[in-house]
């Protein structure tokens, strides 16, 4: 039987969590620009919210399959490795992010398409014209519409408006194709200990993992959270009092589960040592990110104490072999060196590289096979 | 017989047009850079002007050919879908044109080619060296080059010197790209009723017909313009006194009509009503384009009635089901929301989206088939 | 017997040159970022002095081949002409740079890959993150790297922690890629007047001809004294007192022809006569690079009588077919219109070409066959 579309209520919410008012050129809305709701209109991927268990859990398996086959040498197979053969992929972001660029263009790339980068000194959305007349033209014109944008209004009223699948390549809210790439990793690293344990080969085999977060409450969060809890891992959450999740955003978080049978648990915390207990992977981000800079002394002040090192995780209990992860770039306050460089816990050159084939398995399901999420031919 | 090359006449008379003085750090023109004279010279598209009424022709119809068969799930002929295999397309941008750089980049990759751009954070054409050293290096190592320049003098100094077909991607003075994508556009909607009405099956059909171009004389009315006269088609342009045609432009226009059998016929005026009469298709543009921005309160309040609205239409006369065109990105006050977002009227999607396919026609038969404009094989 | 890896000694006394201090937002240094030791570290590309004699020939003559096939409308063999297909090579660029540019996207096109251009509003190396972090992740996502830098401690920084081989597209300290396109450009020019004079066939056959260099003492005379030492092709140089080659890079350029049997020699002077003497090719570059554009006036002032000019070749006694070189752009004070635009005596122009081919040939070898410098079919 074929995934069913992700509930149309998740979306909903999502956007009504983001109507925040925002400079907008135009103030009346075009009339009528009536969402696609043909059969044949495309299926997008903004938040990890947008997929259902299974289908998050056969992303992460082809993704994982798709590096299996290309790191052995081997060729990815033929109809794949040319089904974006002479189509062009629009990559428009509007802040500068490497490892979302490197990784997304790659994986255009490997299978023969052609990315087309267009920066903030080559468009900007909602400046020139609105954004509902750029989403209907640049997604006439091309197979697929990778956005990293501010807002996350902004990518959910071009996925409204496209044509073409839109994929959210980093918004204020979420992220999912790191999300993916996290989990990718996660598998990779704890999966085999897991059988050995005794651990069901169905799915991911994650259940009952623990992650600790231990930092900002941000969109790299709030994806990884919802995967967490759809697949049945548990997540704990150490923010400072002033910087924890918003709660429309938790109580998002909370409910985008009704699908999973056995979900995870989400809980939250202001003290990092009691987010840590028994946990098998402590994950931060930046403290300070893009545009934040102005407010980077009050932010520093904020987050003292949430430094992620051995004597933390030692301090709060954390498992004997619990591992690091971060979706970079790295800046020193918020995890020591020691922590960072340290090549048994760390897995983040992994989790960086595996951006890459996470950027393929989701242009596989999204754009070549038009949103129908299957298994990459396992055997 | 194969199609002559357009009169040379044109071309001197264009380049007549536009020697104005600009700044240029190289003040002694370089020693004998000869214009390519041999056999292989290659051919360029810098204006409509360059075209006869055949070749024009030809053109709309391959495009509307290959986009037939693309969009109908077919694939281009192996032939030509890796025509530009292995081979790069250059594209200076001297400013931002997200219509333009989108559908020849789609373009370029739909026939396997990759397009390479370079924008003003990457090279400033005249400024580093030479423009005539420029020219000669950048077409000695790619197999096209779409140059979208401020001066068209620009543009025509980088074709007389390269060693490889160049596009005009817009000049100042003319837009070639955007009229054939229009003139698909008008094909398509058109073309039906005209044979229902007994017009004959050659060419396009579309003799007689009328459009009106209320707003700015700029770039894209003078390639609409060339086109009109060349395929039959009657234009009736409405400007401000203050922003009339040039008469050399003019003059331009009206003599490049010396191979069409039974040629269009242009008229201007400064009353929007006049133009609209009679009119089945009504056109516009920006009132203030890039660079423009310091004038802009004054070509507001020189362009004082010119909007294009259903009122207009009315009191003008326009044929009753007369439709609306713009090359984008649009501003309000050019047309109105009703007008502009009018489902049975508007054309700019449709337009939009036929800028790639005029694309891919033109290098079909400026670089694919070295300026030798043949039919695309339709039965 | 495959070609052996360049001494490694020539390495280490390169990054003994270049420990220049630099502003470092990463005081500390990761700890263990260990160099690439296993056989399966992959190859670099950071200056001449990595080539043996045989190597340097080897690339040159494969570059020609491809010229010539390509340039005679045939196809590159089908395995390499395909060897990129579905892999990216990054192009991390922290200065505007055309030629560079444009030969290396062909170059990599013409082997089916796509080429990834990151400028510096794309990508600021070692500004967000340490180098060594941007270093490991970017080459765990594509195939290969062109780094054009500042500070060739940087590129050296890159190829040390890429896990995929690192061309040097520019430091400033070596440009190999140019000097490869400039014996390219002399073996075209040369080789069969060298063969009507009794040279042996073995090489490029280029022993004993004279380069004299008359200008800047810079990165790319570095290289391209290292290769004439090693080709058996004397070099005269001629700079201002105040801006002559730097004994350690002087030392290190005389100690990379160990491995020659019969060397040139360099010679240097402070008087562009005596550099010219007898002398085949004349040779020279801009005298105000980008980033010294504050000392220009006494830059202009330090280099007064060098320009290159009929009249100086012929006072200091140049060959009387003496030929011109220089990789542009050009600015006219370094060279006369008489002698830049001498369709006789000025190579300008092939050697940009050249560029191109340059940049294939060293993907072939360093990329495709992974550092393995082998010749590339010719009967």
């Amino acid at each position: 039987m074929p995934p069913t579309r992700a509930p149309i209520r998740c979306l909903r919410e999502l956007s009504k969590l983001h109507n925040l008012p925002r400079r907008r050129p135009y103030s009346t809305p075009p009339p009528s620009p009536s969402p696609p709701t043909s059969p044949f209109a495309p299926r997008h991927l903004l938040s990890i919210a947008d997929l259902t268990p299974a289908e998050l859990t056969t992303l992460i398996l082809n993704a994982y399959t798709h590096k299996q086959t290309l790191k052995s040498g081997l060729r990815l197979h033929h109809s794949l490795s040319t089904s974006l053969s002479g189509k062009t992929v629009a990559m428009t972001f509007n802040k500068r992010s490497t490892r979302t660029r490197v990784s997304t263009e790659g994986a255009v790339a490997s299978l023969g398409g052609h990315p087309m980068f267009l920066g903030k000194e080559d468009i900007q959305l909602g400046v020139n014209e609105s954004l509902y007349d750029t989403s209907v033209v640049i997604s006439s014109m091309v197979s697929a519409w990778f956005a990293r944008v501010g807002p996350h209004s902004d990518v959910a009223e071009i996925a409204k408006n496209s044509s073409v699948p839109v994929i959210n390549a980093l918004s204020d809210d979420f992220h999912p194709l790191q999300t993916i790439a996290d989990f990718l990793t996660i598998h990779e690293v704890f999966h085999a200990d897991r059988m050995r344990e005794g651990a069901q080969n169905k799915g991911l085999g994650l259940e009952g993992l623990k992650i600790a977060w231990v930092g900002d409450a941000n969109n790299v969060l709030y994806d990884l959270a919802i995967a967490s809890l759809k697949l049945g891992v548990h997540i704990s959450i150490a923010t400072p009092k002033t910087h924890s999740i918003p709660p429309p955003m938790l109580s998002l978080i909370r409910s985008s589960t009704t699908t999973t049978p056995t979900p995870g648990t989400i809980t939250t915390t202001n003290i990092p040592s009691e987010a840590v207990h028994n946990a098998d992977i402590l994950v931060t981000d930046t403290w300070v990110s893009m545009g934040q800079e102005h407010e980077k002394a009050a932010r520093l002040a904020a987050f003292q104490g949430f430094q992620i090192t051995k004597e933390l995780a030692e301090k709060g209990g954390a498992k004997e072999g619990w591992r690091f992860m971060h979706c970079l770039p790295r800046k020193k306050e918020e995890v020591s060196d020691e922590v960072f460089y340290d090549q048994g816990r760390s897995l983040v050159w992994r989790e960086a590289e595996n951006r890459l084939w996470a950027a393929l398995a989701v242009l596989e399901g999204f754009v070549v096979n038009r949103g129908k999420i299957e298994g990459s031919g396992r055997g």
